[in-house]
């Protein structure tokens, strides 16, 4: 449990953050931020954007107050720590097993508005006897696999099956459909990520017509990324979309190719700011950032407006970087910014965000549910 | 910074632990802290074990009650964090660089004895600085970069330079070098790792020899890891050995072909503890453990005990394992126990390690320097 101080302090130029820190540059937050409650609003489709990616109070009260109607996690200790913060209205997008987590949930629903994801019947008894016991209601969404080979039923009749029977129990309200294609957000092209929604969306469309065919209201159609939200919006099945990481971006996001929304629309706002610590030949500089400090599961980092430079190694606490000019100007003791590869389990490490604007620290936010897993 | 509540109580079975969890099997632990004092005392080699892989000041007690001289950490604030928590010998086997670091570090040096590396002049004059500072006193290593293309001065004559500095700076000692091959951990035949040592040792052996005839004393010569500590022991020139990993073992130190000491003497003792959350098709199980339970940089996590059983797709709070055998019985709600393919990362995603004895929970530690990247 780390009790760690900042590694800033408010009113201090950028220079003086200690290294490696996390970084968030406002102005493009605020932007991004804006930027999506723009477009879901024109679409008319409600957000409710995944607060994996931030795991920050502070954040998704920003979202809240530019229009979500409320936010995802995927966790119950996460969805805890957001309604302790305040957040009246958490879907926790995702399968919740275990008596002793059934019951935490269950409680948690006496405070806020809780959804939460099935696709398996059991889950559903299981549901019902903690919501039971608590005294509370729990909103029951069924997830269905539309293509990412995760979690989900797999057919529209099991979809009814079990919308039918979280109908049928006392303590549960059927709320909708989870969609999400998790394997559709980083497909390069333009087109092919189209297609992938398209078939996404037909599943859907199956789903909800087996569900209209057995008389079973179905509110919500929830799901989306940020490399994928335009599509959903587009097959107009979705009506609410759960976008996430658009407030940061990432190196992985970049890489999407153009023509995308989400890459032409939002900006990079997240940085680890790392520290040259060592040259020990003229063409490698070694930085104070590693595993310990960016995930590298979707590529490594690359160095901020320097084209061509990213991180070559990494072990736990360096990265080299390899320089293909030799007498490139770079010393001891010099600051760079690194855009992570993938910004979700990158945020992960820190407990702090260190909030700059105009080179200044404006604010130390904590990142709230660091470590939240259980 | 997380608050969280540790995912088990004192004296639950564990079947009762929350996941996802960090579990330590304490006969295990205990049983490869005993066996590296018993190596490292009958090779008469001094033992500083690096605390960047456990993060604790529970194991670090450990490992000097075991005969340990001191630990190794990387980074100012796992210095810090050792040194609250009682330990008076810490080598930060890593260069620091920035005023406020080293002011940090000096003000450390007057309540332990703190050793710090160095790969260049002006890093020597900003430590002496700083020491002066604090009316402290530091005693400095010389990096020498042996073959693992990281930090370090290339040369003896290098070496030499730096350990006169050292040796004339009113606040600084000269320690002796720091020697330590990252990239010879992991070779996986016995041979190639013994002939990456013994290139490792023949340039320590030539910065000695330029240390003697410039009448420099070298006190020390530190490091080896949990792959190659065989064969720094073998050449008989390092006097003191920095493995951390051995306390715990990883799904990539098995992978080192046998005829290894290390290999075959530490066994597993870490694992993540998961539950099957969803089995949508027979074939396909998914667990609840994802790249913020476990770190993907060396390879996925294997399942304890199920040869050929491996986490085959990791999203942020998923594992998705396949089965040969769709008839294979696997329930939800079932836990397994996974063998992390690198351990380091992997305990600093964790806040507490649940130890175990014979199934039940026997204590609860934090992991102290968890984030402790500055």
């Amino acid at each position: 449990m780390s009790m760690l101080p900042p590694p800033a302090r408010i009113g201090a130029p950028l220079d003086e953050v200690e290294t490696p820190a996390l970084i968030v540059d406002l102005d493009v937050l605020e932007k991004n931020v804006g930027r999506m409650a723009e477009v879901t609003a024109r679409a008319q489709v409600a957000f409710r954007p995944h607060s994996k990616t931030h795991k920050s109070t502070s954040i998704a009260h920003m979202q809240i107050a530019a229009g979500a109607v409320g936010i995802c996690c995927q966790k119950v200790s996460e969805a805890e720590i957001m309604v302790n913060g305040g957040v009246g209205d958490v879907l926790v997008a995702n399968e919740i097993v275990g008596s002793s987590k059934l019951a935490r949930l269950a409680a948690l629903a006496r405070r806020a508005k809780i959804s939460v994801c099935v696709d398996h019947l059991q889950n559903v008894r299981d549901l019902e006897r903690a919501a039971a016991e608590a005294g509370a209601h729990l909103h029951v969404l069924v997830e269905l696999d539309v293509g990412g080979r995760r979690c989900g039923v797999q057919s529209p009749d099991q979809a009814v099956d079990l919308a039918k029977e979280i109908t049928a129990s006392g303590h549960l309200s059927f709320a909708g459909l989870q969609a999400y294609h998790g394997g559709a957000q980083h497909i390069r092209t333009h087109e092919e990520r189209g297609e992938a929604i398209g078939q996404a969306a037909s599943k859907v469309r199956a789903a909800r017509d087996a569900l209209a065919r057995a008389a079973v209201p179905c509110p919500t159609i929830t799901g989306a990324g940020t490399g994928s939200f335009e599509f959903e919006i587009a097959s107009e099945i979705y009506t609410e979309l759960q976008a996430g990481s658009y407030v940061f971006m990432d190196r992985d996001y970049k890489l999407n190719q153009p023509g995308n929304v989400s890459r032409m629309d939002f900006e990079q706002s997240l940085f680890i700011l790392t520290t040259i610590m060592s040259r020990p030949l003229p063409e490698r500089i070694v930085i104070d950032a590693g595993l310990k400090s960016y995930s590298t599961d979707s590529g490594p980092p690359e160095v901020a407006g320097m084209p061509g430079l990213q991180v070559e190694r990494a072990s736990d606490e360096h990265g080299i970087i390899m320089l293909a000019d030799p007498n490139a100007l770079f010393s001891i003791g010099e600051k760079l910014r690194l855009v992570p590869g993938h910004c979700d389990p990158t945020v992960n490490l820190h407990d702090w965000f260190v909030c700059v604007r105009s080179e200044r620290v404006e604010a130390l936010w904590p990142v709230s549910a660091r470590g939240a897993i259980f």
